[in-house]
């Protein structure tokens, strides 16, 4: 049996990293602030994947060359081509010359097939990419491979575009003595509300193990993971065309993906996926309140999460919060147009532990202030329970403030 | 045939209002604000009535009682009546016992049956209502009863809550020289989004006509006309537990709603209809640009309607308007995670005039600074063709701005 992780790291250190894989991030000159934008990973003896694309019907053309490239490979990952600043979407026929290009020079300087380079972008959407600019870099990125602690955060700070900080989460679990490692790193500050399908903001999130396993195995425990931790989270509900989420598995430790490792290997990503879901949402543009959605009681978790969701996006909730506003009335009436059907009647809300609504009224006990306290706290939780059933869903989401009108109203002629 | 209406009229004019109605408002002390409170509408010698009411799970105690009343008198209404300041929602028994006491008041004073009273609530939600505030406050309403526009006015003014002015819109067609007239009267500024089911935010909408009619024949007419107005406009999405719309009509001009009248009928009512919706956009909480979105070249409607009301919602579409930032990149990935299918390479986008995307790529004609300016302007449209039908829908939406976090944010403890 292996053992469970007993907690999170959030910040790499050497020790705490898979083997098999060597990180860099250069300055390509994409990104107006001169900041580095072009990051790379390189599995040096190879990786099998499993990897979620958005599910917007609008796809940026890195995911549709990395859909091709993982059939092709068969799951087989050498490298993780990412640039930040251009999306490189709805860019034509151009943008998926220029995708194709920096993937050939990768794979030519990897000595390996360019179906075994998976690339994503992040940034504005529609501006061609120069492909060039990448090209370029990529031999300077290459140079600066490594595998310690100032590597892997080299990277995790060359995929951020509107984030204000780096995004990531380690976890080790042991396998008769053996160590299995994850790392995880990650960007998405806005345009998140992921949906990611089976092969999913613009959220990029790259998974590194040296656990062993085929590619099967990892599609079996990344979906569950992602289901409740990145499809569990929104900041402005706007599904991107980017989104990707990558497990890499390098199985440098020695230990297997199998029946006896997954529940352990499932826990260790599980804790991962939640830690970098919390810090997409901590970060959020303007964010100032991380509120947790607590959805019980009802007849399915489809439903529960239906629930969720509406209030979790909900203009009216989300600018209430701002302001530690317990008006739960905007929280009945977004969970009433969700479209699941309840009886008020049967309804108990509370905000943190204070019971707010119950049994279809203002709680007796509703204490306006002591809430209002409750609510100045960076993070809390609101508990919505239908009173219907057993089924229930979590959903992380955050308040609309000023700021976030700001920053995506921020335009300069 | 009738002719049909030429124009709008915005504002009541003595000529322009339907005979077999009185109106007035007065203040019951409700509000805080001491603004009138109280609304009355009375047919003298009865109306029938086609009503629809808010689809949302959540509803307030007169969206209850006004159910029961339409079905058991059959459809005829004696009197309207509206308080605002509290929406008397999550009011549970109490709140259905404050709705009928006042009901069953102005039933007593008017000669009538209490199922002849259509009750409706706007205002905070979760409050308990004051009856006797309405009870008292009626002798006073019932005395200021008029047929002039003064009263028409008043009672328009009586409905307000964060409104920032009357909504009000009347058209007359003519059938054999006898004038058959609508007024309507509507508030609402936010939380809109309605959704209005066959018996729909806070929107309430009252519509007065002297047509003679069977509330079938009314029902056949409101339902397409409330499709294409309160059901195409959003402001943030947040479907309310009291949306309203109202239609009456007296029989007055002697002009009876049959096959040979239905067509300039229902002409006139869309048009009247047509004119509140947007009254209620253009006056939403800090709206500064009314965006219509025209999406054509759709397979089904539902589809169009799907693809608009993404674009429609999408935080960083309406942030994006609030500067005049033509950024079609988020147009496009809203229409993207709407459900619906489509292939971006089929796709036009026209800001106004001005194309901006065309066929999976930003348009070679794209001009920023142009299609910027065109986008000063305080109303504009966007045309989404997705190139696969012929299919189209009209949705009205607005911008996302500083001001309407401040209004919903606003919290005193």
């Amino acid at each position: 049996m292996m053992k469970i992780p007993a907690k999170v790291l959030l910040i790499p250190t050497h020790d705490s990293l898979p083997g098999g894989f060597r990180w860099s991030a250069v300055k390509a000159g994409i990104k107006a602030s001169g900041n580095p934008d072009l990051a790379l990973a390189v599995a040096p003896g190879g990786a099998n994947a499993a990897v979620m694309f958005t599910s917007n019907q609008v796809v940026a053309a890195p995911i549709t060359v990395g859909r091709e490239h993982i059939a092709a490979s068969g799951g087989m990952v050498r490298a993780v081509l990412v640039n930040s600043g251009n999306a490189n979407c709805a860019t034509g026929e151009p943008g998926l010359a220029a995708c194709r290009t920096s993937c050939n020079a990768a794979a030519a300087a990897l000595g390996c097939t360019p179906q075994q380079i998976l690339p994503s972008s992040t940034g504005v959407i529609g501006v061609p990419l120069p492909a060039e600019k990448l090209t370029n870099a990529l031999p300077a990125a290459l140079a600066a491979l490594g595998s310690d602690a100032e590597a892997a955060v080299a990277f995790a700070r060359g995929i951020m575009t509107t984030d204000t900080r780096m995004k990531t989460a380690l976890a080790m679990v042991e396998m008769d003595g053996k160590p299995v490692r994850i790392f995880g790193a990650c960007k998405g500050a806005g345009m998140i509300g992921p949906q990611l399908g089976p092969p999913h903001a613009t959220m990029l999130v790259y998974l590194f193990s040296d656990i062993a396993s085929c590619p099967e195995a990892l599609r079996a425990a990344l979906a569950p993971a992602v289901e409740a931790s990145f499809n569990s989270i929104t900041i402005d509900g706007d599904t991107s065309t980017n989104d990707t989420v990558l497990l890499l598995a390098s199985g440098t430790s020695g230990v297997e993906l199998n029946e006896h490792s997954f529940a352990a290997f499932q826990s260790a990503l599980d804790a991962v996926c939640a830690s970098l879901a919390h810090q997409i949402v901590d970060d959020g543009e303007g964010v100032t309140h991380v509120v947790e959605l607590s959805v019980t009681g009802a007849r399915t978790s489809a439903e529960a999460r239906q629930v969720a969701r509406a209030i979790a996006h909900s203009p009216l909730c989300k600018t209430a919060w701002s302001s530690g506003d317990p008006n739960w009335g905007r929280i009945l009436a977004a969970a009433g147009y969700s479209g699941v059907q309840f009886d008020p009647a049967t309804v108990s809300i509370h905000i943190g532990p204070y019971p707010v609504f119950e049994r279809g009224v203002r709680s007796p006990r509703f204490d306006e202030a002591a809430t209002h306290r409750h609510m100045q706290q960076r993070e809390y939780t609101i508990h919505f329970d239908l009173g219907h059933g057993t089924a229930s869903s979590r959903f992380l989401t955050c308040d609309l403030t000023v700021e976030y009108v700001h920053i995506n109203a921020d335009y300069s002629t």
